[in-house]
C-alpha cells in the first residue's frame, strides 16, 4: 500500500487535495511513472458534477484524471523497451490481452477493460502511478509533457479518423465543435481530408476550430446541410463525424454525407433519439461508432512529432496541482474558448 | 410506340391485364427479351394495396413486376456477351453509368436510376421488354427460369451478405423471416457464415427458413438476445442483419452482435425509430445499411448454379399470366409459408 | 521438470520414442492437456528428413508434432472458460500478447512467437503438455479428437480464404492439390466462394479434392490459365490460392486472377522464383500472403461443427503412439492420397 | 474529320509540329476544349526515344501528350456540369463504363479502355480536343492550369496512396524519387502519413523531394533498410512504395516494411526480377499493384485546391507549343532535377 497525495473527488460536488492510500506494486510487465501533466477531461468534470455517467457511479472516494504525460522513474524486469528517465504518456485502459477481443486487436472492446478515474478505479492526478509498459509511449525529444497529455483525448479524434477508412482527398465533415470535435477534425485533416468543414451553434467555439488551415468553419446561424450540399457541389461530405451527440443534430444528419459515404458516430447522446434510418438506407450510408480508442497512441505521437498535428493552440490554460480544484472550478464554467485546461505537477 | 398487353396497375386497389403503349425501341446496348418468368415482390403488393411507397405514388396507369427472367430475341448492334435464343435475368435499374456513383462502381446509389415499376417506370409483367444489354445477365443451362426470376430478390440478401464483410466461419444472425430475411440468411450462410440463426415472431415463417441446414431456428416465444448469447457463449454474433423494419425488433438489437460486429439494416421500418447509440458505441458496432444491390448478379447467379444456393423451395405457387390477378390477390392475403409467388408468360 | 515418454527427433534421419526431461510447469493462465490424437505435418516430416527448415535447424533432441486435441487434467487458478474434462485443440503458437503485433490483432507475426517442434521449441507428441488457456479451444460434442487436430491445418486454409476477403460467390482457384491445397480449397468454399477450382499436376491428388461438391478438379494435363479462362467467360478467378510452392506454377500465375482480382501465397516456394510483376500490374491485383494464422481457431471449429465442412474424408491413416516411427515413415512416402496421417495417444 | 496542327512523333525518334487529320466529333456526352497546357511524361519520352513500350508499337504518326488542362468551347447535348468557359483537367484513359470492370469502379482495368498517346490513340498535344464530359474535371479558381496539366502524373500518387489504405499516423517508406516518386510521397504525406521516408540512388533527385516539410530524403549512400529500421525503433515502415522499378530495389525490399505492413508496387520493371516470396510470407505483408487510376481526379483536385498539396515546385521549365521538340529533346536529358516539364499552348 502506498499512501500519497491525490485529487480526490469524495463525492458528487467534492474535491480534495489529500493522502489516499493507492494500490501500487511494480509487477515485471509494470513501468512507474512521475506525473508531470494531467489534462482535465469532460468525464472528470461530469464525475465532479454528477457523481456519475451512465452505469458508472461514485460510491466511494476516487482519484480523478486520465490524460497523462511524466517521466519513468522505475522498470519491472520483463521490460525491455522503456528506461528510467524517459519521458512517456499512458494509455489509460488496461484490457486482459489475452481475451478473445484483445486477441482481435480491439482491445478497447475487452469487457474486463479497467480504466483510470472511472469507478471503482483511481486515476492519476497524483505524483506517481505504476502503468503497464505494454500501454505506456515514450515521447521524442520534440514533443512536450503537455503535448503529451494531449494525446489521451486527441487518440480520440484519432480512432474516429481511422474508423472512417478516409481515402485520400475525401471531404470531411465535423458536427459538434467541443474539444473532441476539434480533435476529430484535426486528425481527419492530417489522416487524408483535403479539407474538414466543422459545424457547431456557438460561433465561438468554432472559431478555435477554424484557426487551422484547411479546418473550414461553417455559419452557425445557416443549416449545416445546405452549406455542405453547395460546399461540394450537391454531392455531399465523403465522411461525417457526428461530435455533438445532439438531438437536434440528428435531424438532418443523413442529409450531409455523399452516397455511399460514411458517418462515424463519436459524441454519445444522452438520451436515445429518433432515426430516420430510410434517409441513410437511401445512400447505402456506412456508419461507425467509437469507444475510446486501440492501436492509435503510437501514430498520434507520430504526427504530433512530425509537426502535423499542432494540439498546442487548444491549450487554454494551465495550473499547478495545488490549485487542482481551482481548475476544476474553471472546467465547470465551460467557456466556449476552453478546449483543454491542464495540471502540472513536479514529476 | 409498341401496344402490348401487359398487368396494369390502374390505380390504388385496381389492376387489369389490358393493352398498354409501351415505349420501346431497341437501341444499339439493348437487348429485346421475351419474359418467361415474373415473380411477384412485397412492393409490387404495396402499390396494389397503397398506391404509393413514400415519395414514389402511383399517378398513372403503371405496369407491375421486376422480378423477371426470359429468352433473348433480338440483340442492339453493339451487344456482343448475348445472343438471339440465350435465357437470361434481368437487373432492374438502370443508372446512369458515367454518373459520379457509376463511377465508384455503386452504381445503385445513382440518383439518376430509374427502375422497373416504381412510379412512373412500368414494370416487365408483359411478354416483351427491351432492357440493357449490361444489365442482362445470361442464366446457365442448369438455372430454370424460375430460379432466374428469384435472382431478383436473393440479390438483395447478397447485397447485405457482401456488405457484411462476412469472415469465413463467422456467426450470423437474422430478424425477420420474410422473403428478404430467408433470402439474407441463405446468402450469408453461403457467403461464409459458419451458421445463421434467424428470429421472427411468427412460428410459421421460422419452419420455413429452418428447413435450410446451417439456417438455425430461433424460438419466437423466447427473447432473441437471450437465445443468441446463449448460442455463443455469451460473445454474440459476429454479423447482425436487421430484415424486419419492425420497431420492436430495434429494441434488444445491439445486445446480439458480439463486440466490435456488425450490423447490416436491410429491412426498412416505416418510421422513425428509437436509437439506442451508446449501445452501439459500447460494442464499437460497424453498421450497414442496403439499397438494391450492385455487382450481385453474377455472383447471384454463379452460387445458384453451383448448387450452394437453393431457391427453388422458396417458390410457393406459380400462375399464368392471365390469372395475374389472382396470383396478387393471394399475395395480399400474405400466407406466413409463402414466401415467392410467381407468373409466367409464354415467353 | 517432468520426464516423460515422447517422439524424439535425435537429429536428422533418427526418430525414438523414450523418456525425455520436458520443462512444464502449469501458471495461473495455463491448462495441462492429455493429448489423445497428432496429426503429422509436412514440417514435422521435413524436420526428420532434412534436418532443419530454412534458418531453423535442430541442433538438438526435439519432440515433434504440433496438430493435436486432447483433454483438459488442470487448469490455472485464473482460467474461467475451460475446465477439467473438456476436449480441445491447440494454437501451438504462443505469442507475447503484449507486443506491438499482437496489440494489433495480428500475434502469428509477433517476432516472439514459439511454436510447437520448431527449434529448439518441443512439440506435443507425448502424453501430457501444458499451454496457455488462451490458445486452448474447446470441441463441441460433435467434433472429434479426430477433427480437432485437423483444426491446424486447416487454420491456414482458414487464414488464407480470410486473407482472400471473398465477396460471396466469388469464382475461386487453388494451384497445387496437397494438404494445403485441398485444406485452402474447403476453406474458400465454406468461406463465401461459389465453386472452387483446384489444380495440381498430379492426377491423385485431384481426386482426394474433386470429391467434395463445389471443389472442380481441373486435368493435370491441360495449361491452368486455358482453363480457368474458359470456366469463366475470360474473364478470370476472382481469388487465386498459390499452394504449390513451385516455380513453374508461378510463371502463369498471373493469367489466372480476373482484373482487380486476388492472388493469395500460401505455399511457400523453396528458392526466390522470376517474378512478372507488370502483369499483376496490369490487372491491378491485390497479393496476399500467410503466415500460419491468428483469430482463426475458433470459426474454424464453427464450420467443422456446423457441418459445412467435413475433413474426416482427409484421414488416410491413423496409428497408435507406438507406432509413431512407422507413421512418419509412412508419412516420408509422401503417397499421392495421403492428406493426413494421424497418431492416437491414450489421453 | 480536322486538320489541325499538332506535335506528331512521326517514327522512333522523330519528331515535328504539323497538321494533322484528327477525328473528332462532339457527341451528346461530350465536350471540345482548347488545351493550354500539357505535361511530358516518361512515357512520352519513351516513345520518343525507344518507339514503343512493351506491346505498344508506334507504327504511324500519333500525336504525344496526356497530361493536360485548357477551357471547354463546346458542350454536347447531355452535358450538364460543364459549360463553356470551364477551366479543366481531362482523364486520359476513356473505358467502356458498361464493362464488367467498370460497373465494378475499376474501369482503370477495363480492358477496352483507349488512353491519349497510347498507339495507335492520338494524344493532345494539339491545340482542340474532344472529351467524354465524364472524364472531364473543372478546377476551382485557384487551381492553375499548369497545376491542372499535374493532376494526371499525380493521379497516379494518389492511387497509390489510396490502394496502401493508410491508416492516419501511418510512417511511408518511397523507394525511387523520380516523378512519380515524388508525387507518391506527397499523396502518402497528404493522405494520412505522420512522415514519408524517400530514397534513391541519385542525391539531386532527393533533394527536390526533400524540400516538403514531412517528407525525409534518406542517404543515398547508406542502405535503405537500416536507415528504415532505425527510423522505425526496428519496427518498420507501415507502407513501402515501390516507385523505382529497378532489380537492385527489390533486392531489400521486404526489409522495410513492419510485420503485417503493405508494399505497393507502383514503378514497372522492365525484366521480371527474382522475388523473395518468403520474406513477404513471415511478414505476412499484403501487396498492393497500381496501373494508372480510377475515381482519383476529384479527390487529387481537392488536394490541391485546398492547399495541402503544392505541385508547383516540381515543374521545372515552361516551353511554348512551337518549342515542344526542344522541350522534349530536354526531357530527354533527363536532368536530375527536372520533375516535370509542360508546354503551354495558345487556348
Amino acid at each position: 500500500m502506498t499512501e500519497q497525495t491525490a485529487l480526490v473527488l469524495e463525492e458528487k460536488g467534492k474535491l480534495s487535495i489529500r493522502d489516499i492510500d493507492l494500490a501500487q506494486s511494480l509487477g515485471p510487465d509494470d513501468v512507474q511513472i512521475a506525473i508531470h501533466t494531467v489534462g482535465i477531461c469532460g468525464s472528470d468534470v461530469h464525475y465532479y458534477t454528477h457523481g456519475r455517467i451512465g452505469q458508472f457511479v461514485v460510491n466511494e472516494p476516487m482519484v480523478l484524471g486520465h490524460e497523462a504525460a511524466g517521466t519513468v522513474t522505475a522498470v519491472g524486469d520483463r521490460v525491455s523497451h522503456l528506461a528510467v528517465g524517459d519521458r512517456v504518456c499512458m494509455e489509460p485502459g488496461i484490457p486482459d490481452m489475452t481475451s478473445r477481443a484483445s486477441k482481435l486487436g480491439i482491445y478497447n472492446v475487452d469487457p474486463a477493460v479497467t480504466f483510470w478515474a472511472t469507478p471503482p478505479i483511481h486515476g492519476c492526478l497524483t505524483p506517481s502511478v505504476v502503468h503497464p509498459a505494454a500501454f505506456t509511449y515514450k515521447l521524442p525529444d520534440n514533443v512536450s509533457f503537455a503535448e503529451g497529455a494531449m494525446v489521451e483525448p486527441f487518440a480520440i479524434g484519432m480512432q474516429a479518423a481511422a474508423k472512417a477508412n478516409i481515402v485520400p482527398g475525401d471531404v470531411g465533415l465535423v458536427i459538434g465543435a467541443g474539444p473532441i470535435g476539434v480533435m476529430t477534425a484535426l486528425a481527419a485533416l492530417a489522416g487524408g481530408c483535403a479539407r474538414v468543414m466543422i459545424y457547431d451553434v456557438v460561433a465561438e467555439k468554432l472559431q478555435v476550430a477554424g484557426q487551422y488551415d484547411g479546418v473550414i468553419a461553417l455559419n452557425p446561424a445557416q443549416p449545416v446541410e445546405t452549406q455542405v450540399l453547395e460546399a461540394t457541389g450537391g454531392w455531399g461530405a465523403d465522411v461525417v463525424f457526428e461530435c455533438s451527440g445532439h438531438p437536434s443534430a440528428f435531424k438532418t444528419l443523413f442529409a450531409t454525407p455523399r452516397p455511399g459515404g460514411c458517418v462515424v458516430f463519436v459524441g454519445m447522446p444522452v438520451d436515445d433519439f429518433r432515426f430516420d434510418l430510410v434517409a441513410a438506407q437511401a445512400k447505402e450510408l456506412r456508419m461507425e461508432t467509437v469507444f475510446r480508442y486501440a492501436n492509435v497512441y503510437d501514430r498520434a505521437i507520430e504526427l504530433i512529432a512530425s509537426g502535423k498535428i499542432d494540439l498546442k493552440p487548444l491549450i487554454s490554460g494551465t495550473f499547478p496541482f495545488e490549485q487542482s480544484v481551482e481548475a476544476f472550478d474553471r472546467a465547470v464554467e465551460a467557456r466556449p474558448t476552453d478546449v483543454k485546461l491542464q495540471i502540472t505537477l513536479p514529476g
